[in-house]
């Protein structure tokens, strides 16, 4: 297969790059860029790649479907949905890593990312990619945040199943500062970040409402959820510490035959067995997502620990999945399920 | 004034010696190991302080008694509670940095630390020294364990004042590798650490019933509360991130006038404006706590975050300014109010 | 092929299983400990390969000579003489990760590793295989240590060569601490090697005697190198920062196209333009090396830059090359020539 | 007395703050900032300083030296040679820490600035400030550079007794990211700098010339010397690795004699004991300089390892022991000999 990859200078796109480049069902990458930016030499748009000879040539959507068979956008949300919409429109087959097309309501995207939205339209053709729950793709899929990812895995088999107070879910998420992005700011200097723990965007975060979404789908009573971040000090990584009270008192052992029934057929979601919680290396470098179950009769909260890589799992990890699921591949094709461990 | 350190080899005993080395009413520090340990010089004791020439001798209580004016016990949990006996029963003035006077219930003790506790008689005898709410001490200071200052000062406001529903607090806590000791462990090696989160004693940390016995104390309607503590790859600091409901609707500026109220006469508490939250580079190398208050109105939910030095206020600090209370000297002799930034 | 990988729970046989894994021509991978150890799952071996469902089973020599095609030995130094020696005189096909056969001389091995040697009859028959210089190997690979590699391949084309004084040799030797391997150590503590810098084993590595073997098998008018070697913050990563005289002076310019002649048909080393030098971030999570080169005509000085994943090209990526080469198989089949930046 | 800090918005001048603030001989800090800026709270300058009410006013010359005893100048370089000219013209005690004074010669600092010099007049009236051997300071105090005082410090024994061969000095220096400065740049990044090493400025680093100053002042025969700098994942901190062949053969013992003798009358130098190096750890937080030596004679190399916390002995902290010795006060007044261990 052909695949276009837009936007490489990113973190994800970067990190896609190389995943394409190990995926046996990809015979050539094309890059491409902004729409007026001249070719210029992978190299030099990632210093890391220096002996990669391939270029990035300059974004036409006419060219991007007839040289292709599959496009993948790592660009910014905003970006996309401009460059996007004429294979929306063409039926062309697209993964698209940013927010633009995640939300069904307009409004709410206009409120989440303080810019307006694509087209209502346009919206409702995209599929959301939690790879895990949808496995009937529309040939636009919408891969979730990273945050999402991992609250929403944590949270699907007892939402799904209406085991919680609906009313009581708080989720506290950490994250490394490659979540962040590399736009230079203070807040991602080294001398800020080392040694330190900063939260920003408590309850104002634009992957709230993709997940409050997904959660109502799969019980409308769900009215809110508190959600606070937390930039942590490590390059990749996302932990999502997740409380509910439950409606009726139950056991650790209990929980976790549930979500073991949840996720019996998904080759990349690890249950932990009790008494043990996941960590940031249980995950990685590899695609997977590992839960912690823990009980608390005192109190009757459940602590979910949901861990995933940001970049893998939350972002071109996931997005491979989709591709494979979009092509009838296995979903593991082309994905590492073991962590990079030390 | 002559002071006693007994026990200067853990991280607290160590921060400890420096602070009282800068302490302006301190003319002798008189350094203690165990019983049968020969006489031994602190830069052997500590490989950082290689230019100090004091010595470490054997612990004799009667002439820890007759040669000093008071005694810092930086001695670990179950060792400290044997040492210190016969000056807690002669009156002799103790801060006791460890956990074996903390609690007024032998049961409760024996529950958390499993070992026995002190005879409960001398257990009575003893003051819990959280530094901005106890200004009339005995001679025996129990000094608080760091994650209960930083919890107990962060809900102090809302509880005192009933301000929250009892059944409804969680307490996300993070802290750095110092809290952990100087114990070797799997589980505080640099490649476990390093670009990892580790949770660990999930609702069992030995911290736990002391922060019930005081919030209690301020208000008997709290059953129990969520809490967890996760290991962060940063050396120095703690961060508790507490989500409470409240009891009636609320906002950030009425609770942020609350907690103003509450610390208006202590020195080191800092409560940050609305929409500021703290980082730990906000306190660490000062005495300080620093709070942030962020009210959700969609959840019913305040976020408040407490961050803390925790061999400061979390140890060392907070004895020092424990002892300025005993002697009657201003609380902030000999301590720092800015952090060590960056 | 079947290859039996003996000593998994180590850095380097743990990456030595996931690079196995992914390997085309590797059908089943065996795992082999301890002599007298009792079969164990992996997942009990090493926690982060949770999912595995693989066994470690007792190493016997005849068995795994029966049941494999090839055998990696992760074991550590002095244990792995032992184990290997039956396949060695069998002809059977050794990667031999440990300094056990780097050395010809036993009287060199028993200086720098403390211990006796295996029989110097044995030693002859390993070849000892920097991959990049050695491809006619015997069945006995000795893969050569991290910091060997390192500086090896930056010193390769001016000590061939004869470009500088061959008495004016320093390395500056950087290692992240993976390369203290897993044992419980005060040094290796998260409290002491965050924020921290610590030589150790300065003139004194095991390493050193491999360096200078090579050396002088290249030049024998080499005498001796002066060479430290620095823990610093990081898991994984070396870098080798060399300094020498020339003997000539000489530009930037002609020295690069000296290494890029003598790399040219070198798949995992990078030599960089002048100007720029290589960061660990270059190359960790490749099996690549990336070179530097800055000349001071002030100095007379050739500043050579030379970096490795210490797991990869240091010791696990290097052994998989061995076994390509060993194997007839194209040096790169199932390394990554990417990093895994960020 | 009545001290003016000019410029405490940088990392220098905030710990220089801090510091004044502890000071016993400083009544008062009188803070200004650029000519032109508005009257600004000290905590909105410095969001660590939160609970400060200080306020940062203009600066104006006549009006700082009416209102101050001294000024500290924490600008940079380039702006501080426009601002303290009057102050130096009028013989007003001043300490520069921006490096527009410290060399002789303008056309050196054209070079290695990258700007004009102060006029020639000027530059004659300041002393360099190397604290520990220049006991006899004029009014206007240049600050020494963070590298060039660990590696003047290490060297001095050997230069000043001739004990070297005065062409093979190699220094490979290290730094932590404070050193850099605020400036927002990709290569401070925390994603970037952590996991990471990156060289720097390889042989241009601007505190090479003020060594070599210094160096030729105590020994004419010293041509130049090679020196890299290597950014390291810490926040504070530096480490010069120095190596140099020496003139006869010698022993680490003869040599330690030596650097003891060499400093005896030094309270912030420590020379460690043979078989002993030093670590970031030694010193951060401290004003001292830790001194280690190890003699290779199969080389015949000393390796000379030198440590400063960059901001305390490498800015603000041997600012304030300039200041010491300026008002002839002994030089550890108000600064700690402790690091903040850990």
């Amino acid at each position: 297969m052909q695949v276009a990859l837009i936007g490489v200078s990113g973190y994800s796109g970067t990190v896609l790059y190389r995943l394409l480049k190990q995926h046996p069902a990809v015979d050539q990458i094309n890059l491409y860029g902004h729409v007026d930016q001249a070719a210029t030499p992978l190299a030099t748009v990632v210093p890391a790649y220096q002996k990669e000879t391939a270029m990035v040539r300059p974004f036409v959507a006419a060219k991007v479907m007839a040289a292709n068979d599959v496009a993948f956008f790592a660009t910014s949300a905003g970006v996309t949905q401009t460059l996007a919409l004429p294979l929306l429109k063409a039926g062309f087959p697209v993964i698209d890593l940013s927010g633009d097309f995640r939300l069904q309501d307009p409004a709410s995207y206009t409120r989440w990312y303080h810019r307006p939205a694509a087209e209502a339209a346009a919206l409702t053709k995209a599929s959301y990619g939690l790879a895990e729950f949808n496995h009937h793709l529309t040939s636009y899929v919408a891969n979730p945040g990273c945050y999402a990812t991992a609250t929403l895995l944590g949270l699907a088999p007892v939402v799904q199943n209406h085991l919680i107070d609906p009313t009581s879910i708080v989720v506290d998420a950490k994250s490394g500062l490659s979540g962040a992005g590399k736009k230079l700011a203070a807040t991602s200097q080294f001398t800020t970040v080392n040694d330190n723990l900063q939260l920003y965007k408590v309850n104002q975060h634009q992957h709230i409402p993709e997940i409050m979404q997904q959660l109502q789908a799969w019980w409308s009573a769900i009215p809110a959820l508190e959600f606070t971040t937390t930039l942590i000090p490590v390059t990749r990584g996302i932990m999502s510490s997740i409380y509910v009270k439950v409606a009726q008192p139950t056991t650790t052992a209990a929980l976790i035959a549930q979500y073991q029934q949840t996720y019996q057929t998904s080759p990349f979601v690890q249950v932990l067995p009790a008494g043990e919680l996941p960590t940031l290396k249980t995950v990685v470098g590899s695609n997977n997502c590992a839960l912690g179950i823990n009980y608390n009769p005192v109190t009757k909260t459940i602590l979910i620990v949901s861990v995933i890589d940001n970049l893998m799992k939350g972002a071109a990890g996931q997005a491979i999945q989709n591709f494979n699921q979009l092509m009838n591949l296995p979903q593991t094709t082309g994905l590492p399920t073991l962590p990079t461990f030390p």
